[in-house]
This record gives structure tokens, sequence and C-alpha cells, in this order.
């Protein structure tokens, strides 16, 4: 018998009353009608209990909020996860690298990014562990390697060192040998200067 | 007579070749092997080219990459601009003054957290008034709402003056009569601490 609810048991979110990220997945149970239940993780208490380790286990990033939710729909659960590791990138990463918020972070800039690229990089290290094949979820091309060669272009630029994230790197390589990842990068592109032509 | 594909004009890029977000876009244009002229924003040049006028214009956040389309295709649009809204605020908003980056920031804090907010909250005021209706993207709730509350709580805790923006003080009151807004507001969930309770 199948059910249109494919959820077993009840999702748990991992958050705190203040984030506002783990409001926003509050307000979408709340407005969906689904019941779940809460397991609170205390940003500031003992330190911050998202560093744990207990807490790595539920979610590389430590942050909140994460949701755990019996995946049987995998349909479901392959598109939630592209879109975890996709918005790891585009918001957990990016946005605290980009040339904006640099130029705020001053002198110390390169220090800056390499922190926070290496930080979204040992996460996503940890994930891709569990969902890549070929690519960063299984053997077919996805947002979230559109999302990670020009993350791993961005790191070299500022010169963090790719060894340590060797599943990272060796999606990044299979992506580079791919048609539509050369035809867009950045060394041949119409405004590219031509000292920086590949 | 209809055609698979609803774009009249070929979509433009305006993007930087060194921008990863551009690249980002290029990547999807060439996967799905769809034609494409780009506009170079230089982001360096003359100051920065995104922070003119003319730009401001395509894109109130002033960064690239910005896509313009025909848009025949309305729910492809809506979807696409209730999209570009959650996108603003949970890539360009919140990253910047989340917990971890403002104890990297340090003494500065509330400073640097004002200084992102206002500068996405102007740019999200631009675009809610051209999108909003009783809600961020017309009269029915979305992930933009959804966004929107728990960003506009964060503004508030570092004493963003909200006067400044009329549109997203408007939905966020008519949002927080909403019932699945109240209940999962950060003042009553179960790990609120006593002197924080509504």
């Amino acid at each position: 018998m199948r059910s249109s609810c494919a959820c077993l048991m009840k999702p748990v979110l991992h958050g705190y009353f203040r984030s506002s990220c783990s409001w926003r997945v509050r307000i979408a149970f709340a407005l969906k009608g689904i019941e779940y239940d809460q397991v609170p993780v205390n940003l500031v208490k003992d330190g911050g209990q998202q560093l744990t380790d207990q807490y790595r286990a539920v979610n590389p990033m430590q942050q909140v909020p994460a949701v755990t939710i019996d995946d049987i729909t995998l349909s479901q659960s392959q598109r939630a996860q592209v879109r975890m590791i996709s918005d790891l990138i585009a918001s957990g990463i990016q946005p605290l690298q980009n040339l904006t918020v640099l130029e705020k972070v001053g002198s110390e800039k390169i220090q800056w990014a390499q922190h926070f690229i290496n930080k979204g990089f040992k996460a996503l290290e940890s994930i891709l562990k569990q969902t890549s094949g070929t690519y960063c979820f299984g053997n077919e091309i996805s947002m979230a390697d559109i999302c990670l060669a020009p993350q791993v272009y961005n790191a070299e630029r500022y010169k963090v060192d790719l060894d340590q994230y060797p599943t990272i790197k060796r999606i990044n390589q299979t992506l580079m040998e791919i048609e539509a990842f050369k035809v867009s990068h950045p060394s041949c592109q119409p405004d590219t200067p031509d000292q920086m032509r590949a």
C-alpha cells in the first residue's frame, strides 16, 4: 500500500529558537501542517552545541537548522540532497568570499576567504564522500556540480590547499573535462583580459 | 502556434568573466544548449560598473550575474522571481550576518550586520515594490515570505530602521498575523528562554 506521505517517522528539526534559518523551516512546516519534533541546539551555551562531534554527524556544516527525515522517498531525497549541496556552496561559502565582502574586510581578506572556504569545504568533502559518484550526486551532472566548479576556481584563486579535499578535487577534475564547463570557463569569455586567457 | 521554447529573444547574461556566480549561469546555459548574449559588467574597472544607475535598473542588488529574458512565460517567471527574492535573502543577506560570521568580525559586528542588511533591504524594497501584492509575490504566500519574516526579525535585532523600507515593513506586519508565522516565532519555541518569551 502506498501513501501520499512517504515519511514513516515525524521529521526532526535540529534548530535554535532565535536562528532565522530555523524559523524559516518552522514556518514551512506550519504552513504545510506537518507535525515535527524539535531538538534544540543552543548556539551560545557550552561554547556552541553545534560544534560537538555529535552534531557534526547530523550536519557537517555545524550550523542550524538540520532536518532529519526518514528517507524512504529516494527521488525527493535526491532533489533535497542536490539542493543541500548547492545551497551549502551558494549560501554557505560563496557570499562570504565575494568581492563586496572582501572589500569590507580589508587587509585580512585572503585569510578571511581561506577561512570560510576551508570551513565550507570541510563540510562539503564529508557530504560528497557520501553522495558522489562520478559527480557530486551519483553519476549525473546536477546543479550541485554547477555550483562546485566555480567555487573550486575561487578556492584556487585564494590559494586554498585542495589536497585536503580529495573528493572535491576529483570531481572538479572530471568536470573540467566537460565541454559545457570548458566553454564557460573564466579564461575564455568575451571580457577576459588578454593576460588571463588560457 | 506554441513552441517548446517560450523565449522570443536570446537571454542576456550580465556577468563578469571571473565571477563564480556568473560562471554557474554560463555552465547551465552551455549544458542546456541555450544560446545567449553576454553583456560584461566589469567589477573592478571604473570603480565597479555594477554600481552605476544603469546597472541598478537591471539588478537592484548591484551584483553579477543578472539574466534578462523576454518574460512571456509568466508561470516560469513567477517561480523565477520567488526564487530570486528568496535567494537575495538566503544567499545575499542572511549569511553575512549570521552568528559565525559576526563572531569573526568581532567588535564591529553591529555596524557590519547593519551594513549588509541595509544593502540587501534597499535592493529587496525596490524588487518588492514591483512584485508584491499582499505578500512578497502577489497575493499568495510563497517561499519568499518564509525567507522575509525571519530576516526582518534579524534586522530588528540589529536595530535596522525599517521605516526606510515601507514595503518590507508592510508585508512583514501582514505575515505576523498569520498563524503559521506566529506558532513558529522565536518567542514561543521549546528552547526559548523564559525572559524572551512573548
